[in-house]
């Protein structure tokens, strides 16, 4: 897709709360999610108060209202679509647990594990519709965008099911899969954002474009985390990918790079039964720069979005989205 | 709820194509339908080719079209908001198939039996996201409603669930669960159809009451048939509330009029493993009047819808309406 940028040195820790400049939007985007999924019936509420603990980054919000800060300004309707999309993930969240037969997530139990499939795919259609009907609140564009999305979000999702245990993937559909699941909903927040702060076409753009970018970067190091993460500092099951027979950025270079003998005990490594592959897999990884090559890969697409947004004034907004390029790619967790 | 009508004798079967009224705008649903389905991914388009599976009766749009012809007249948005619910529709049926670790449905292996758990739950979400997308064509009135019905959708599915193995529940409690997975639906078709006919208010009101009376008859006729119906008929695994422990009306009128020993006895039996529940119970069932009893329930909430109608002028669209209330009772598919 786009030619391979040199290594990009890891910057600096932050230490400052990442996303100060906006902790009371963030806290208003929490106070609508808590208000719209209030529910007076016992069952649903034990299984919305478990939601909690898949409370995590708020990348997507943050994003959404980052693209506004550095756009136009905050407005209210922000925080409504923040909340959104925070809603929308949250659904694919629950409803991929039950398709990664994952058992951890963020430290406790997956709905699944604790409630059994049957209550994670309806929690899940559950958020999923009092995600639009919330959108409904915002106005029909709002509910077009956000349809359109989810509909490429599940459409990645699809094929990445229709390509599990195809050991030919390429790099080019492995990035179109990511595309999809990925990188269109954090596209779409960066379009939302910069929208509904009435900011010019061309910021629209370029945000839709940020997030583009970013969510391919975030997607690729997720996947680099499941090979070669910590399940401790992630607090999630890892591996999971591998147990699914799903190909990611690092194990397609590594097919496609090392010799044919290497190749060979590769697949079979690959198509054995069992849990063992993340151990086994990792020297050859490490030996043939597959792991170096996703890393760079991402740093690529971290590299665009930064470009991204050179058209917009500097700004605090801006700064944030500049810095969050470098965290979605240097993470553990 | 209602005070239990007198028994009503079943009508004469209608021999005439039933919806032939509105066979053509049916018709230029199922192009809507075909169209916003059509997807260019391998594996997807095989998924949404088993859909063709689990064409039913299209009820819901049939009752949508209906509603807005004897209010006013079928304008094209009805063929999308039709479109829509069939849409909201098929998505829960795929993902109950799930849940009811059913195995056939409308004599065709379901989406979960021959593709796995985790194709259905993608392709119901997927139903979903295009649904809402297509109503954000229509207008964000259109979004709310159709999001506020699918919300009470969810509640009523997640409340069901919760209740599983509750011996205790009441009938109250039961016409609770299935105003909400059922009845919700059928009444926003009864108000969508009227709305965009812009049909007076009182007529709008009429029809939401129509399509919520008419849901609960159906959807008792439904369960009626998972106890006492023929797989061979209706194309589908039957039994399957009993063994997903689901109390059903006249299972919930045993328990609750027969004497201490025999709910013992049903107590004991719908307790015990095994699949041989549906035999077993058929005879209590009978003997007790429990069959008789929610068949009179259902031709009670039919008799309201039917009452409902009554504000409205005489028409073709009307008369179809009016059958319908029979037809949803008495069925044996």
């Amino acid at each position: 897709m786009n030619p391979l940028p040199p290594p990009v040195e890891p910057p600096p820790a932050v230490e400052v709360p990442f996303f100060g400049l906006i902790a009371a939007d963030l806290a208003e985007v929490e106070r609508l999610l808590h208000r719209t999924l209030a529910s007076s019936r016992g069952h649903t509420r034990r299984l919305l108060n478990h939601l909690r603990h898949y409370r995590g980054k708020r990348l997507r919000p943050a994003l959404l209202l980052l693209a506004a800060h550095a756009s136009g300004g905050i407005r209210p309707v922000h925080h409504v679509l923040a909340a959104v999309v925070e809603m929308i993930h949250t659904a694919t969240l629950v409803h991929d647990d039950v398709l990664d037969h994952a058992a951890v997530r963020r430290h406790a139990a997956t709905v699944n594990a604790a409630w059994g499939n049957h209550a994670s795919i309806l929690l899940g259609d559950y958020l999923f519709t009092h995600a639009f009907h919330l959108a409904s609140t915002v106005d029909a564009r709002a509910c077009s965008l956000i349809g359109q999305a989810t509909n490429r979000v599940c459409e990645g999702e699809l094929h990445q099911i229709g390509e599990r245990g195809n050991l030919e993937l390429t790099e080019e559909e492995y990035l179109e899969i990511i595309d999809g699941k990925t990188a269109e909903l954090t596209a779409c927040c960066g379009r939302l954002g910069a929208l509904y702060a009435d900011a010019p076409d061309d910021f629209v753009t370029a945000l839709g474009h940020y997030g583009r970018w970013l969510g391919l970067a975030f997607q690729i190091a997720d996947d680099l985390l499941d090979l070669v993460g910590s399940e401790e500092r992630t607090g999630k099951s890892l591996g999971t990918d591998l147990e699914q027979n799903k190909l990611t950025l690092p194990v397609i270079h590594l097919l496609r790079e090392s010799p044919p003998a290497t190749a060979t005990v590769v697949r079979q490594l690959l198509s054995s039964p069992g849990n063992h592959k993340r151990t086994a897999l990792s020297p050859y990884l490490s030996e043939h720069g597959s792991l170096d090559y996703a890393r760079r890969r991402a740093e690529g697409f971290a590299t665009l979005a930064r470009e991204e947004l050179a058209s917009l004034p500097p700004s605090p907004g801006r700064a944030v989205l500049e810095l969050l390029t470098e965290r979605v790619v240097h993470r553990q967790s």
